[in-house]
Protein backbone atom coordinates (compact mmCIF):
# COMPACT_ATOMS: atom_id res chain seq x y z
CA UNK A 1 0.00 0.00 0.00
CA UNK A 2 3.07 2.19 -0.52
CA UNK A 3 2.80 5.05 -2.89
CA UNK A 4 3.80 3.87 -6.75
CA UNK A 5 7.19 5.54 -7.66
CA UNK A 6 7.14 8.35 -9.85
CA UNK A 7 8.92 8.26 -12.80
CA UNK A 8 12.21 10.50 -13.51
CA UNK A 9 10.83 13.15 -15.37
CA UNK A 10 6.88 12.81 -14.37
CA UNK A 11 5.50 14.55 -11.52
CA UNK A 12 3.26 13.43 -8.94
CA UNK A 13 -0.49 14.68 -9.15
CA UNK A 14 -2.56 16.47 -6.61
CA UNK A 15 -3.87 14.57 -3.54
CA UNK A 16 -6.88 16.22 -2.44
CA UNK A 17 -8.39 15.01 1.30
CA UNK A 18 -11.77 17.15 1.48
CA UNK A 19 -13.38 17.56 5.10
CA UNK A 20 -17.28 16.79 4.32
CA UNK A 21 -20.31 18.58 3.89
CA UNK A 22 -18.65 20.57 1.34
CA UNK A 23 -20.99 22.55 -0.88
CA UNK A 24 -22.55 20.91 -3.04
CA UNK A 25 -22.99 23.59 -6.12
CA UNK A 26 -20.31 25.52 -8.28
CA UNK A 27 -19.35 27.79 -6.25
CA UNK A 28 -17.49 25.33 -4.08
CA UNK A 29 -13.63 26.96 -4.78
CA UNK A 30 -12.86 23.05 -4.04
CA UNK A 31 -14.20 21.16 -6.60
CA UNK A 32 -13.09 24.48 -9.17
CA UNK A 33 -9.71 23.82 -8.04
CA UNK A 34 -10.16 20.64 -8.73
CA UNK A 35 -11.55 20.99 -12.40
CA UNK A 36 -8.90 23.44 -12.98
CA UNK A 37 -6.15 21.17 -11.83
CA UNK A 38 -7.78 18.16 -14.10
CA UNK A 39 -7.71 19.96 -17.37
CA UNK A 40 -10.79 22.56 -17.20
CA UNK A 41 -13.27 21.79 -20.10
CA UNK A 42 -11.10 19.08 -20.97
CA UNK A 43 -11.28 17.09 -17.38
CA UNK A 44 -12.52 13.62 -17.73
CA UNK A 45 -13.67 12.89 -14.46
CA UNK A 46 -14.51 9.34 -12.49
CA UNK A 47 -16.41 9.17 -9.29
CA UNK A 48 -16.18 6.44 -6.91
CA UNK A 49 -18.97 6.03 -5.14
CA UNK A 50 -17.94 2.98 -3.12
CA UNK A 51 -17.83 4.32 0.13
CA UNK A 52 -21.32 5.40 0.67
CA UNK A 53 -24.80 3.52 1.18
CA UNK A 54 -26.66 5.98 -1.18
CA UNK A 55 -27.53 5.40 -4.73
CA UNK A 56 -27.39 8.93 -5.48
CA UNK A 57 -24.22 9.84 -4.06
CA UNK A 58 -21.82 9.80 -7.32
CA UNK A 59 -24.92 11.97 -9.39
CA UNK A 60 -24.43 14.73 -7.11
CA UNK A 61 -21.13 15.16 -7.64
CA UNK A 62 -21.32 14.92 -11.11
CA UNK A 63 -23.92 17.23 -11.07
CA UNK A 64 -21.45 20.03 -9.73
CA UNK A 65 -18.74 19.03 -12.23
CA UNK A 66 -20.88 19.58 -14.87
CA UNK A 67 -22.09 22.86 -13.53
CA UNK A 68 -18.10 23.59 -13.74
CA UNK A 69 -18.45 22.78 -17.27
CA UNK A 70 -16.96 19.61 -17.40
CA UNK A 71 -18.40 17.00 -19.35
CA UNK A 72 -16.82 13.74 -19.51
CA UNK A 73 -17.43 12.48 -16.65
CA UNK A 74 -17.78 8.25 -15.58
CA UNK A 75 -19.41 7.45 -12.24
CA UNK A 76 -17.55 3.75 -11.94
CA UNK A 77 -19.01 2.01 -9.22
CA UNK A 78 -16.74 -0.37 -7.67
CA UNK A 79 -19.23 -2.25 -5.36
CA UNK A 80 -17.50 -5.51 -5.02
CA UNK A 81 -13.88 -6.92 -5.19
CA UNK A 82 -15.13 -8.71 -8.56
CA UNK A 83 -15.47 -5.08 -9.95
CA UNK A 84 -12.13 -3.84 -8.88
CA UNK A 85 -10.78 -6.20 -11.50
CA UNK A 86 -13.10 -5.33 -14.44
CA UNK A 87 -11.00 -4.69 -17.42
CA UNK A 88 -13.57 -2.18 -18.57
CA UNK A 89 -13.99 -0.34 -15.27
CA UNK A 90 -10.06 -0.26 -15.15
CA UNK A 91 -9.54 1.31 -18.14
CA UNK A 92 -12.39 3.39 -18.01
CA UNK A 93 -10.31 4.67 -14.23
CA UNK A 94 -6.96 4.05 -16.24
CA UNK A 95 -8.54 7.45 -18.79
CA UNK A 96 -9.32 9.95 -16.02
CA UNK A 97 -7.52 13.19 -15.43
CA UNK A 98 -9.03 12.98 -11.94
CA UNK A 99 -10.91 10.96 -9.30
CA UNK A 100 -12.79 11.54 -6.51
CA UNK A 101 -14.32 9.45 -3.74
CA UNK A 102 -17.58 10.39 -2.25
CA UNK A 103 -18.02 10.23 1.58
CA UNK A 104 -19.59 7.04 3.76
CA UNK A 105 -17.33 4.62 5.41
CA UNK A 106 -13.84 4.24 4.75
CA UNK A 107 -13.79 0.84 5.73
CA UNK A 108 -16.25 -0.05 2.95
CA UNK A 109 -13.66 1.40 0.32
CA UNK A 110 -10.81 -0.18 2.24
CA UNK A 111 -12.31 -3.54 2.39
CA UNK A 112 -13.49 -3.24 -1.18
CA UNK A 113 -10.32 -1.96 -3.09
CA UNK A 114 -7.66 -2.60 -1.12
CA UNK A 115 -5.21 -5.02 -2.61
CA UNK A 116 -7.08 -4.91 -5.98
CA UNK A 117 -6.22 -4.03 -10.03
CA UNK A 118 -8.10 -1.04 -8.95
CA UNK A 119 -5.82 0.29 -6.28
CA UNK A 120 -2.61 -0.23 -8.00
CA UNK A 121 -3.72 1.40 -10.83
CA UNK A 122 -5.12 4.74 -9.03
CA UNK A 123 -1.86 4.92 -7.46
CA UNK A 124 -0.12 4.45 -10.26
CA UNK A 125 -1.67 6.82 -12.25
CA UNK A 126 -1.42 9.28 -9.22
CA UNK A 127 2.29 9.18 -9.27
CA UNK A 128 1.55 9.73 -12.89
CA UNK A 129 0.18 13.02 -12.63
CA UNK A 130 -3.60 12.24 -12.59
CA UNK A 131 -5.32 14.23 -8.84
CA UNK A 132 -7.06 11.99 -6.60
CA UNK A 133 -9.65 13.91 -4.06
CA UNK A 134 -11.88 12.36 -1.75
CA UNK A 135 -14.26 14.04 0.96
CA UNK A 136 -15.31 12.70 4.22
CA UNK A 137 -14.46 8.89 4.51
CA UNK A 138 -13.18 9.60 0.69
CA UNK A 139 -10.42 11.24 2.34
CA UNK A 140 -9.56 9.75 5.23
CA UNK A 141 -9.11 6.20 2.77
CA UNK A 142 -6.45 8.13 0.12
CA UNK A 143 -3.37 7.90 2.59
CA UNK A 144 -1.05 5.54 3.63
CA UNK A 145 -2.38 5.17 7.58
CA UNK A 146 -5.75 5.96 7.45
CA UNK A 147 -8.19 6.31 10.67
CA UNK A 148 -10.64 3.48 10.34
CA UNK A 149 -12.79 4.13 13.81
CA UNK A 150 -11.84 6.80 17.08
CA UNK A 151 -13.81 8.52 19.69
CA UNK A 152 -14.30 12.03 19.96
CA UNK A 153 -12.52 14.70 22.62
CA UNK A 154 -9.46 16.58 22.81
CA UNK A 155 -7.14 14.69 24.57
CA UNK A 156 -5.18 11.47 23.43
CA UNK A 157 -5.98 8.15 25.01
CA UNK A 158 -4.54 4.56 23.87
CA UNK A 159 -6.72 2.92 22.21
CA UNK A 160 -9.07 6.11 21.58
CA UNK A 161 -8.02 5.50 17.71
CA UNK A 162 -8.44 2.71 15.33
CA UNK A 163 -6.02 2.42 12.41
CA UNK A 164 -6.06 0.46 9.23
CA UNK A 165 -3.95 0.53 6.07
CA UNK A 166 -5.66 3.00 3.77
CA UNK A 167 -5.18 3.78 -0.12
CA UNK A 168 -1.55 4.61 -0.02
CA UNK A 169 -0.98 7.53 -2.19
CA UNK A 170 1.59 9.09 0.47
CA UNK A 171 2.62 8.47 4.06
CA UNK A 172 3.36 11.67 4.64
CA UNK A 173 0.00 12.15 6.26
CA UNK A 174 -2.76 10.99 8.42
CA UNK A 175 -6.02 12.55 7.40
CA UNK A 176 -8.67 13.40 9.97
CA UNK A 177 -11.67 14.99 8.90
CA UNK A 178 -15.25 16.75 9.94
CA UNK A 179 -12.09 17.82 12.25
CA UNK A 180 -13.91 20.70 13.90
CA UNK A 181 -17.21 19.36 14.12
CA UNK A 182 -16.70 15.86 15.71
CA UNK A 183 -13.69 17.04 18.26
CA UNK A 184 -11.34 14.84 16.69
CA UNK A 185 -8.20 16.71 18.05
CA UNK A 186 -7.20 13.67 20.32
CA UNK A 187 -7.44 10.74 17.71
CA UNK A 188 -5.47 12.23 15.36
CA UNK A 189 -3.14 13.33 18.42
CA UNK A 190 -3.35 9.57 19.25
CA UNK A 191 -2.69 8.51 16.13
CA UNK A 192 0.78 10.48 15.65
CA UNK A 193 1.41 9.26 18.94
CA UNK A 194 1.66 5.72 17.80
CA UNK A 195 4.84 6.54 15.64
CA UNK A 196 5.23 10.18 15.01
CA UNK A 197 6.67 10.13 11.46
CA UNK A 198 3.94 11.14 9.69
CA UNK A 199 2.23 14.96 10.08
CA UNK A 200 -1.68 14.99 11.55
CA UNK A 201 -3.90 16.96 9.06
CA UNK A 202 -7.40 17.52 10.32
CA UNK A 203 -9.63 18.67 7.41
CA UNK A 204 -12.63 20.93 8.51
CA UNK A 205 -16.07 20.04 6.50
CA UNK A 206 -16.47 22.42 3.55
CA UNK A 207 -12.15 22.76 3.37
CA UNK A 208 -9.66 20.94 1.52
CA UNK A 209 -6.27 20.23 1.88
CA UNK A 210 -4.71 20.02 -1.76
CA UNK A 211 -1.51 18.19 -1.57
CA UNK A 212 1.42 19.24 -4.33
CA UNK A 213 3.19 17.31 -6.35
CA UNK A 214 6.84 19.00 -3.73
CA UNK A 215 4.14 17.80 -0.62
CA UNK A 216 3.40 21.49 -0.16
CA UNK A 217 -0.02 22.12 0.85
CA UNK A 218 -2.80 24.64 0.12
CA UNK A 219 -5.91 25.33 1.60
CA UNK A 220 -9.41 25.97 0.12
CA UNK A 221 -12.82 26.51 0.91
CA UNK A 222 -14.25 27.81 4.70
CA UNK A 223 -13.07 26.02 7.62
CA UNK A 224 -9.81 25.34 8.95
CA UNK A 225 -6.89 22.85 8.18
CA UNK A 226 -5.54 22.01 11.45
CA UNK A 227 -1.92 20.72 10.82
CA UNK A 228 -0.20 18.59 14.17
CA UNK A 229 3.67 18.19 13.53
CA UNK A 230 5.16 15.98 15.14
CA UNK A 231 8.81 15.80 13.67
CA UNK A 232 9.83 17.67 16.63
CA UNK A 233 8.04 15.49 19.33
CA UNK A 234 9.95 15.12 22.65
CA UNK A 235 8.30 12.52 24.79
CA UNK A 236 5.22 10.36 24.49
CA UNK A 237 4.11 8.22 27.11
CA UNK A 238 2.11 5.69 24.81
CA UNK A 239 3.97 2.68 25.34
CA UNK A 240 3.95 3.20 28.98
CA UNK A 241 -0.14 4.31 28.86
CA UNK A 242 -2.50 1.49 29.30
CA UNK A 243 -6.03 1.22 27.23
CA UNK A 244 -8.33 4.15 27.84
CA UNK A 245 -5.60 5.87 29.88
CA UNK A 246 -4.81 9.42 28.31
CA UNK A 247 -1.05 9.66 26.99
CA UNK A 248 1.45 12.48 27.45
CA UNK A 249 2.77 14.58 24.82
CA UNK A 250 5.50 16.99 24.57
CA UNK A 251 6.71 19.16 21.72
CA UNK A 252 3.78 18.87 19.32
CA UNK A 253 3.55 22.18 16.64
CA UNK A 254 0.31 23.15 16.07
CA UNK A 255 -0.92 25.51 12.92
CA UNK A 256 -4.64 26.27 12.43
CA UNK A 257 -4.62 27.59 8.25
CA UNK A 258 -7.51 28.85 6.76
CA UNK A 259 -8.26 29.40 2.47
CA UNK A 260 -4.73 30.28 0.89
CA UNK A 261 -2.20 29.35 3.57
CA UNK A 262 0.07 26.90 2.82
CA UNK A 263 2.28 24.43 4.44
CA UNK A 264 5.05 22.25 3.22
CA UNK A 265 5.22 19.31 4.28
CA UNK A 266 9.06 18.47 4.16
CA UNK A 267 10.23 21.44 5.93
CA UNK A 268 7.68 21.77 8.47
CA UNK A 269 6.77 25.59 7.64
CA UNK A 270 3.13 27.32 7.33
CA UNK A 271 3.15 30.20 5.24
CA UNK A 272 0.31 32.69 5.37
CA UNK A 273 -1.97 33.68 2.61
CA UNK A 274 0.30 35.64 -0.47
CA UNK A 275 3.43 35.08 0.97
CA UNK B 1 -4.75 43.34 38.85
CA UNK B 2 -1.06 42.87 38.29
CA UNK B 3 0.95 40.74 40.93
CA UNK B 4 1.96 41.98 43.77
CA UNK B 5 5.86 42.39 44.09
CA UNK B 6 7.51 39.30 46.45
CA UNK B 7 10.03 40.33 48.83
CA UNK B 8 13.78 40.30 48.02
CA UNK B 9 14.18 37.31 50.49
CA UNK B 10 10.88 35.97 50.19
CA UNK B 11 9.06 33.27 47.59
CA UNK B 12 5.90 33.56 45.96
CA UNK B 13 3.02 31.04 47.14
CA UNK B 14 2.15 28.36 45.03
CA UNK B 15 -0.76 29.27 42.34
CA UNK B 16 -2.74 25.82 41.94
CA UNK B 17 -5.56 26.06 39.41
CA UNK B 18 -8.30 22.65 39.23
CA UNK B 19 -10.06 21.55 36.31
CA UNK B 20 -13.14 20.98 38.35
CA UNK B 21 -14.84 17.57 39.25
CA UNK B 22 -12.45 17.07 41.39
CA UNK B 23 -12.77 14.07 43.59
CA UNK B 24 -14.24 15.36 47.03
CA UNK B 25 -12.49 12.57 49.06
CA UNK B 26 -9.59 12.61 51.03
CA UNK B 27 -7.45 10.26 48.50
CA UNK B 28 -7.16 13.37 46.33
CA UNK B 29 -3.78 13.72 45.20
CA UNK B 30 -4.45 16.90 44.51
CA UNK B 31 -6.04 18.74 47.77
CA UNK B 32 -3.36 16.51 49.75
CA UNK B 33 -0.27 17.80 47.61
CA UNK B 34 -1.90 21.32 48.68
CA UNK B 35 -2.64 20.62 52.41
CA UNK B 36 1.07 19.34 52.59
CA UNK B 37 2.56 22.65 51.25
CA UNK B 38 0.63 24.83 53.26
CA UNK B 39 2.08 23.14 56.48
CA UNK B 40 0.37 19.35 56.62
CA UNK B 41 -1.40 19.05 60.53
CA UNK B 42 -0.57 22.93 60.87
CA UNK B 43 -2.05 24.19 58.01
CA UNK B 44 -4.45 27.38 57.95
CA UNK B 45 -6.75 26.75 55.03
CA UNK B 46 -9.28 29.39 54.16
CA UNK B 47 -11.80 28.40 51.82
CA UNK B 48 -13.74 31.11 49.52
CA UNK B 49 -16.95 29.88 48.21
CA UNK B 50 -18.03 33.23 46.37
CA UNK B 51 -18.41 31.62 42.97
CA UNK B 52 -21.04 29.27 43.92
CA UNK B 53 -24.66 29.59 44.44
CA UNK B 54 -24.96 26.55 46.47
CA UNK B 55 -24.57 27.04 50.54
CA UNK B 56 -22.77 23.83 51.09
CA UNK B 57 -19.66 24.47 48.14
CA UNK B 58 -17.31 25.76 51.00
CA UNK B 59 -18.41 23.31 53.48
CA UNK B 60 -17.79 19.86 50.99
CA UNK B 61 -14.28 21.27 50.85
CA UNK B 62 -13.66 21.69 54.22
CA UNK B 63 -14.55 18.19 55.17
CA UNK B 64 -11.99 17.21 52.88
CA UNK B 65 -9.90 19.11 54.24
CA UNK B 66 -10.68 17.74 57.61
CA UNK B 67 -10.20 14.41 56.06
CA UNK B 68 -6.78 15.14 55.79
CA UNK B 69 -5.82 16.13 59.19
CA UNK B 70 -6.39 20.04 59.04
CA UNK B 71 -7.69 21.55 62.07
CA UNK B 72 -7.84 25.10 61.21
CA UNK B 73 -10.35 25.38 58.60
CA UNK B 74 -12.19 28.65 57.96
CA UNK B 75 -14.90 29.25 55.10
CA UNK B 76 -14.71 33.04 54.37
CA UNK B 77 -18.09 33.93 52.86
CA UNK B 78 -17.05 37.21 50.61
CA UNK B 79 -20.49 37.49 49.85
CA UNK B 80 -20.94 41.34 48.83
CA UNK B 81 -18.13 43.90 48.53
CA UNK B 82 -18.74 45.65 51.78
CA UNK B 83 -17.59 42.09 53.06
CA UNK B 84 -14.57 42.44 51.06
CA UNK B 85 -13.63 45.01 52.80
CA UNK B 86 -14.68 44.03 56.29
CA UNK B 87 -11.44 44.00 58.99
CA UNK B 88 -12.63 40.71 60.40
CA UNK B 89 -12.86 38.80 57.35
CA UNK B 90 -9.84 40.12 55.98
CA UNK B 91 -7.80 39.00 59.21
CA UNK B 92 -8.92 35.63 58.35
CA UNK B 93 -7.77 35.90 55.37
CA UNK B 94 -4.39 37.78 55.86
CA UNK B 95 -4.16 34.64 58.73
CA UNK B 96 -4.18 31.80 56.09
CA UNK B 97 -1.27 29.58 54.85
CA UNK B 98 -3.58 28.39 52.52
CA UNK B 99 -6.45 29.79 50.21
CA UNK B 100 -8.90 27.48 48.32
CA UNK B 101 -11.53 29.35 45.69
CA UNK B 102 -14.71 26.80 44.36
CA UNK B 103 -16.03 26.12 41.36
CA UNK B 104 -19.52 28.28 40.08
CA UNK B 105 -18.99 30.90 38.32
CA UNK B 106 -15.90 33.19 37.82
CA UNK B 107 -17.92 36.53 36.62
CA UNK B 108 -19.56 36.56 40.16
CA UNK B 109 -15.95 36.52 41.69
CA UNK B 110 -14.52 39.47 39.70
CA UNK B 111 -17.28 41.15 39.98
CA UNK B 112 -17.93 40.36 43.51
CA UNK B 113 -13.61 40.89 44.85
CA UNK B 114 -12.22 42.50 42.02
CA UNK B 115 -10.64 45.74 43.07
CA UNK B 116 -11.13 45.67 46.92
CA UNK B 117 -8.71 44.97 49.55
CA UNK B 118 -9.59 41.58 49.87
CA UNK B 119 -8.31 41.11 46.30
CA UNK B 120 -5.53 43.22 47.16
CA UNK B 121 -4.50 41.12 50.21
CA UNK B 122 -4.76 37.75 48.25
CA UNK B 123 -2.13 38.91 45.63
CA UNK B 124 0.14 40.11 48.73
CA UNK B 125 -0.45 37.09 50.74
CA UNK B 126 0.74 34.81 47.77
CA UNK B 127 3.55 36.89 46.95
CA UNK B 128 4.64 36.15 50.56
CA UNK B 129 4.43 32.53 50.19
CA UNK B 130 0.87 32.12 50.57
CA UNK B 131 -0.78 28.95 48.24
CA UNK B 132 -3.46 29.86 46.39
CA UNK B 133 -5.50 26.69 44.67
CA UNK B 134 -9.15 27.31 42.85
CA UNK B 135 -11.11 24.78 40.98
CA UNK B 136 -13.48 25.42 37.82
CA UNK B 137 -14.35 29.07 37.92
CA UNK B 138 -12.02 29.26 41.03
CA UNK B 139 -9.05 28.06 38.42
CA UNK B 140 -10.64 30.38 35.83
CA UNK B 141 -10.35 33.61 38.03
CA UNK B 142 -6.55 33.33 39.91
CA UNK B 143 -4.93 34.43 36.75
CA UNK B 144 -4.53 38.01 35.27
CA UNK B 145 -6.36 37.84 31.92
CA UNK B 146 -9.73 35.59 33.30
CA UNK B 147 -11.30 33.40 30.55
CA UNK B 148 -15.21 34.67 31.85
CA UNK B 149 -17.00 33.28 28.98
CA UNK B 150 -16.68 31.50 25.56
CA UNK B 151 -18.36 29.01 23.32
CA UNK B 152 -17.16 25.16 22.76
CA UNK B 153 -15.06 23.69 19.60
CA UNK B 154 -11.47 23.13 18.41
CA UNK B 155 -11.07 25.74 16.33
CA UNK B 156 -10.17 29.10 17.14
CA UNK B 157 -12.69 32.22 15.77
CA UNK B 158 -12.39 35.95 16.63
CA UNK B 159 -15.03 36.45 19.24
CA UNK B 160 -15.31 32.86 20.38
CA UNK B 161 -14.27 34.24 23.81
CA UNK B 162 -14.70 36.85 26.14
CA UNK B 163 -12.05 37.73 28.52
CA UNK B 164 -11.93 39.86 31.49
CA UNK B 165 -9.62 40.80 34.10
CA UNK B 166 -9.08 38.42 37.09
CA UNK B 167 -7.33 38.47 40.17
CA UNK B 168 -4.31 38.30 38.86
CA UNK B 169 -1.78 36.12 40.86
CA UNK B 170 -0.03 35.60 37.96
CA UNK B 171 0.13 37.23 34.35
CA UNK B 172 2.39 34.33 32.83
CA UNK B 173 -0.58 31.83 32.08
CA UNK B 174 -4.15 31.95 30.95
CA UNK B 175 -6.66 28.80 32.58
CA UNK B 176 -9.29 27.37 31.25
CA UNK B 177 -10.40 24.30 33.03
CA UNK B 178 -13.13 21.01 32.63
CA UNK B 179 -10.76 21.11 29.39
CA UNK B 180 -11.26 17.86 27.17
CA UNK B 181 -13.95 17.35 28.78
CA UNK B 182 -16.01 20.81 27.30
CA UNK B 183 -13.72 20.93 24.41
CA UNK B 184 -12.31 24.10 25.04
CA UNK B 185 -9.43 24.18 23.23
CA UNK B 186 -10.55 26.94 20.28
CA UNK B 187 -11.48 29.14 22.58
CA UNK B 188 -8.22 29.20 24.89
CA UNK B 189 -6.21 29.47 21.96
CA UNK B 190 -8.11 32.27 20.32
CA UNK B 191 -7.66 34.11 24.06
CA UNK B 192 -3.68 33.18 22.87
CA UNK B 193 -4.23 34.90 19.42
CA UNK B 194 -5.63 38.17 20.56
CA UNK B 195 -2.00 38.74 22.62
CA UNK B 196 0.34 35.95 22.31
CA UNK B 197 2.77 37.09 25.38
CA UNK B 198 1.36 34.45 27.82
CA UNK B 199 0.69 30.38 27.36
CA UNK B 200 -2.15 28.45 27.82
CA UNK B 201 -3.03 26.11 30.14
CA UNK B 202 -6.29 23.83 29.70
CA UNK B 203 -6.95 21.51 32.68
CA UNK B 204 -8.75 18.34 33.02
CA UNK B 205 -11.61 17.81 35.29
CA UNK B 206 -9.77 15.96 38.23
CA UNK B 207 -6.23 17.49 37.67
CA UNK B 208 -4.08 20.47 38.84
CA UNK B 209 -1.61 22.51 38.11
CA UNK B 210 0.92 23.19 40.43
CA UNK B 211 2.65 26.30 39.45
CA UNK B 212 5.47 26.50 41.54
CA UNK B 213 7.59 29.96 42.99
CA UNK B 214 10.20 29.32 39.90
CA UNK B 215 7.50 29.28 37.47
CA UNK B 216 7.37 25.62 37.11
CA UNK B 217 4.20 23.34 36.66
CA UNK B 218 3.65 20.26 38.47
CA UNK B 219 0.84 18.06 37.13
CA UNK B 220 -1.37 16.20 39.46
CA UNK B 221 -4.71 14.44 39.13
CA UNK B 222 -6.51 11.95 36.69
CA UNK B 223 -6.31 14.30 34.20
CA UNK B 224 -4.24 16.06 31.63
CA UNK B 225 -2.69 19.45 31.24
CA UNK B 226 -2.72 20.95 27.92
CA UNK B 227 -0.11 23.42 27.58
CA UNK B 228 -0.72 25.91 24.38
CA UNK B 229 3.01 27.49 24.48
CA UNK B 230 2.77 31.01 21.34
CA UNK B 231 6.21 31.86 22.57
CA UNK B 232 6.99 31.08 19.01
CA UNK B 233 3.99 31.85 16.87
CA UNK B 234 4.79 32.72 13.66
CA UNK B 235 1.57 33.98 12.04
CA UNK B 236 -2.08 35.41 13.68
CA UNK B 237 -4.67 36.53 11.49
CA UNK B 238 -6.95 37.51 14.30
CA UNK B 239 -6.85 41.60 13.40
CA UNK B 240 -8.05 40.69 9.68
CA UNK B 241 -10.62 38.02 10.65
CA UNK B 242 -14.11 39.57 11.35
CA UNK B 243 -16.46 38.32 14.24
CA UNK B 244 -17.23 34.54 13.90
CA UNK B 245 -14.88 33.78 11.57
CA UNK B 246 -12.06 31.55 12.10
CA UNK B 247 -8.63 32.45 12.98
CA UNK B 248 -5.05 31.13 11.00
CA UNK B 249 -2.23 30.61 13.61
CA UNK B 250 0.50 28.97 12.96
CA UNK B 251 3.33 27.58 14.95
CA UNK B 252 1.38 26.97 18.58
CA UNK B 253 3.72 24.09 20.16
CA UNK B 254 1.46 21.95 22.35
CA UNK B 255 2.20 19.52 24.67
CA UNK B 256 -0.24 17.04 26.56
CA UNK B 257 1.04 16.61 30.58
CA UNK B 258 -0.06 14.41 32.97
CA UNK B 259 0.83 13.62 36.48
CA UNK B 260 3.61 14.04 37.33
CA UNK B 261 5.44 16.00 34.33
CA UNK B 262 6.41 18.97 34.44
CA UNK B 263 6.51 22.43 32.74
CA UNK B 264 8.92 25.41 32.54
CA UNK B 265 7.00 28.75 31.91
CA UNK B 266 10.11 30.37 31.34
CA UNK B 267 12.09 28.48 29.27
CA UNK B 268 9.23 26.60 27.72
CA UNK B 269 10.38 23.29 28.12
CA UNK B 270 8.34 20.18 29.08
CA UNK B 271 9.51 17.39 31.43
CA UNK B 272 8.32 13.99 31.46
CA UNK B 273 7.85 12.47 34.99
CA UNK B 274 10.73 11.70 36.66
CA UNK B 275 13.11 13.13 34.93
Amino acid sequence: MSPARVSENGQRGWIVPVGGGERKVHTSTILQQLVVLSGGDEARMVIIPTASELDTAGERTRDVFRELGVSDIEIVDLATRTECENPKLLERLGNATGIFFTGGNQLRLSTTIGGTSAAKLIRQRNANGVHVAGTSAGAAFICEHMIADGKTGATPKRGMVSLAPGLGLTNQVIIDQHFRERDRIGRLLTSLAYNPFATGIGVDEDTAAFIGPDDVIEVFGSGGLTVLDTSQLEYSSMAEARKGQPVSLMGVRLHILLAGDRYDLHSHTAYPKGT
